[in-house]
C-alpha cells in the first residue's frame, strides 16, 4: 500500500485548500531560517520553494522571512498567490513538486509572522460593553453616551505582541484594595483573558486621507485569534482619565497564522440591527458586503471548554473600525493591527473574559483542575474558532495559546 | 582676510561642541541619500563621511540612514561617538578633513531621524493635569486619586509621528455639541497644541523584567521636542473610558533633532517636593543624579510667543515614567518614545497648551494675526527651548514646528 500523501486530507479537513492560512516557520535542521509557510492539513508548505519550483511570478515575494512583504504587495497580487497556491496544493501535477516540501507542524517551530506596526484595540460587542458597565459603575448607565455612535478604541503596545505558545509572565503593578487608603505594589491578583479577533493591514495609506467602509477589503489583507491579556486590578487602578495601560500592554498573544479574508467569503454576515442612525462614514447599510463574519470561538482553560463566543454578535464591524480609526487621517501602515474588542455574546456561557463568566471574580467557575475567579499561574489559555466555508465545508482558525508563568 | 569656518561659532553658540545634537538629512544633490548628521552652530556635519575620513571604529555605525543602529549599539557607543565628534569639530588638526563635510543647515533637506516602535504619551505636569481637571470636571477633584501616586500613561500611533516642518491636516471627526442629542462630523473647530518634551529608547529590555530607576541612562539616548497635537473637540466625546485616540492619533510632530542625555548633564534638576510617599519602584529619593531637566521652553504662534512653559515643574520625571512603562514586564524596543506630557508651569503664561491658555476657547489671546480660541488654517506653531550647559552656555534643543492646512 503506497504511503499515504500529507494533500490527502480527511473530508471536511477544516484547514483544507479552501481555507490555506499564512504563517512563518523554521525547521530544527534550519533554527535561525524563517520561511514563509501555509497550511494545509497538519502540514506547513514552505511558500517560497514551491513558488522557485513551480516558477511563479510570486517567488520573490514568498522567499522571506516575513509576511509585511506579501502584505505590502496589495489585494491583487493577495488573491493571484492564493489561486497559485490552491492549484499548488490541488492539482494532481504539482504533487511531485509540492510533497518534498511539506513540513509536519509536530515538526516546525512557528513564529511571529509579520512585523506589527500599530496596535489598536476595540471594545465592539455590545455585551461585553454592557458587563463591563454593570460591574463596574453599577449604579450609572452600562454603556458610555458615545458607545453606540463611534467604535470605541485605544492604541496599544505592538512591541509586546508575541506569537501563540509564547509564555506569559504574570505582570507586576500597583493595584488599590478598596480598604486601603493608598496604593499596594505586587504581582496582579486579577489577571484575565480578552477572546478577540484582530485584522491585519497590508495596504498602507496616506496620512490625511481617510479610509473608506467600502475600501476595506483593499487594505486588509486577514484575521486571526488573538487574546488581550489583562490585569483588572492594575487596570481598574489606572484607566482613568486616559485609558488602559499597563493592565494590558505586558503582553497580548497572536495565532501563528492569518486567514486571508478571501477564506471567509462564505462566512460573512450583517451586524446586529443599529439602535442608532449612524454618521454617513460610518454607515454600511448600503455596502454591498456584509461586514460581519460568523466565527464561532471556543475558549478553554487547560484544555476545558469555558465559553463559546460569536463573533457574529459584533455591533461594530472591522470596516467600520478601520475607517473610524483613519476618518481624522491618521494612516495605515503595512503589519498594522486591530483587534475587536472582547466577543461576547448574549448568552452567559458566550462570554469572553472571565471578568464576565465569573463577575468579577464573585462567582468562580469550575474547572478539574480547580475554581477559579482568575488565572492561576500554569494554567494554559486556548482559543479556537470556525467559521463556515464553501459548500458546507468548516473554515478554521489557527489557535492562540499561553501559559501563564510566575512574575520573575 | 580668509573665509570664515563654519566651525569659528560666535561665543556662548547654543549649538556649540558642548551640544551636538543628531539628525538625519539629504542634499539637494542627492535628495534619495539619507545620511546621519550633527548639528554644530547653523551646519550639519555629515557625520558618516567624517568618521569615515578620520578612520573612526565607528565608521560603519554611522554611515547609516537612520539613527537607530547607533541607538541600539547602546550606552559606551554613545559616549565613544561622541566624545569622538567632540573632537572632529573641537581640534584644529581635524578642520582639513572635516570642514568640507559640513553642509549649511538653510541647503539641507531634515528627516524624521529613527524608526519609531512604540509611542507613549505621559501626563506628567500637576498644573497641565490640575487646570485639565478644573475645565472638564469643575465640580470634582482636579485631579483623579491615582494622579499623585503614578504617572499616568497612555499608547499613541508611532505611524503619525511626523517630523518638524511636515503639514498638520486639520483632522475631522464626531463631536458632540453639548444642547444637541446627537454627535455631528466635520472638521475639529477645537484644534490645540500640546508642549511636551520627548524621550528616545536606544537599548532595548528584556520581555518580564523591569527597568529599574537607576538604569534609565543605560536606555535612553536623548531627548527633543515634541507637539502633540490634539483635537479637543474629537477628544472630548471619544475618550470615556479607554482614553484617547482620533483626538491625537492624526498627528504627533518631533524634532528634528535629538539632544543627547550628555548634553545636559548641568541641565540636571531636582523634581518638586514629592506630596505622597512613592512605591519603591518609583522612590527617587535615593537615586544619584536628580531625575528633572531644566529646560526652558517657549510656544510661539506665527512668530509671537505665547507661552513659556518650564520642564523643571514637572511633578514626574522620564526615569520615573520608564520605570513605570515597565514594572509590569513590558519590554522596550530601540526607537521607543515617550513623551512628557503637557508642560505647564504654575503661571498663566507657563501653560503649554491653548485650552489651558484660552481657558477652553473662553478667554482668546490677542496676537498680531488676531485673536485666537484655537488653532486656525495656516498658523505655524514653533516650539523651541534651552538648558544650562558647562560653564554657563546655554544648550539648545532643536526647534518643532509644523503648520495647519485645510482638512482634505
Amino acid at each position: 500500500m503506497p504511503e499515504q500523501s500529507p494533500l490527502d486530507l480527511a473530508e471536511g479537513d477544516p484547514f483544507g485548500p479552501h481555507n490555506l492560512p499564512y504563517g512563518v516557520f523554521s525547521t530544527a535542521s534550519e533554527p535561525e531560517r524563517r520561511r514563509l509557510g501555509v497550511r494545509i492539513g497538519d502540514h506547513v508548505l514552505d511558500a517560497g520553494a514551491a513558488a522557485h519550483a513551480l516558477g511563479s511570478p510570486y517567488a520573490a515575494l514568498l522567499a522571506q522571512p516575513s509576511l509585511n512583504p506579501l502584505l505590502a504587495a496589495g489585494r491583487t497580487a493577495w488573491r493571484d498567490v492564493r489561486r497559485a497556491l490552491t492549484a499548488w496544493v490541488t492539482v494532481p501535477a504539482h504533487r511531485p513538486d509540492i510533497e518534498p516540501l511539506l513540513h509536519p507542524l509536530a515538526e516546525v517551530t512557528l513564529h511571529l509572522p509579520y512585523e506589527v506596526a500599530d496596535y489598536v484595540d476595540f471594545y465592539a460587542s455590545e455585551h461585553h460593553a454592557t458587563n463591563v458597565g454593570r460591574i463596574f459603575r453599577p449604579d450609572g448607565e452600562p454603556l458610555t453616551p458615545n458607545w453606540k455612535h463611534l467604535p470605541i478604541g485605544y492604541h496599544g503596545r505592538s512591541g509586546t505582541v508575541v506569537v501563540s505558545g509564547t509564555e506569559v509572565t504574570r505582570p507586576s503593578g500597583q493595584r488599590k484594595p478598596p480598604a486601603e487608603p493608598t496604593p499596594v505594589f505586587g504581582p496582579s491578583i486579577k489577571l484575565d483573558i480578552e477572546a478577540e479577533v484582530g485584522f491585519l493591514v497590508g495596504t498602507p495609506s496616506t496620512l490625511g486621507t481617510p479610509v473608506p467602509l467600502a475600501d476595506f477589503r483593499d487594505h486588509v489583507f486577514g484575521l486571526f485569534l488573538l487574546n488581550d491579556w489583562s490585569a483588572r486590578d492594575i487596570q481598574a487602578w489606572e484607566y482613568v482619565p486616559l485609558g488602559p495601560f499597563l493592565g494590558k500592554s505586558f503582553a497580548t498573544s497572536v495565532s501563528a497564522w492569518v486567514t486571508p479574508l478571501e477564506a471567509l467569503d462564505a462566512a460573512r454576515t450583517a451586524p446586529p440591527a443599529r439602535d442608532f442612525p449612524l454618521l454617513p462614514y460610518l454607515d454600511d447599510s448600503a455596502e454591498d458586503e456584509p461586514g460581519g463574519f460568523d466565527l464561532h470561538i471556543t475558549v478553554a482553560i487547560n484544555g476545558e471548554t469555558v465559553a463559546e463566543p460569536p463573533f457574529s454578535t459584533m455591533y461594530w464591524t472591522a470596516a467600520q473600525q478601520l475607517a473610524h480609526m483613519t476618518v481624522n487621517g491618521a494612516s495605515l501602515r503595512t503589519g498594522d493591527l486591530f483587534g475587536s474588542g472582547t466577543v461576547s455574546g448574549p448568552e452567559t456561557h458566550q462570554r469572553g473574559s472571565l471578568l464576565e463568566l465569573t463577575w468579577n471574580g464573585q462567582e468562580p467557575i469550575e474547572l478539574t483542575t480547580g475554581k477559579r475567579a482568575f488565572l492561576e499561574d500554569g494554567d494554559e489559555v486556548t482559543f479556537t474558532a470556525w467559521a463556515p466555508g464553501p459548500d458546507g465545508v468548516k473554515v478554521a482558525l489557527g489557535e492562540v495559546t499561553g501559559r501563564i508563568t510566575p512574575t520573575h
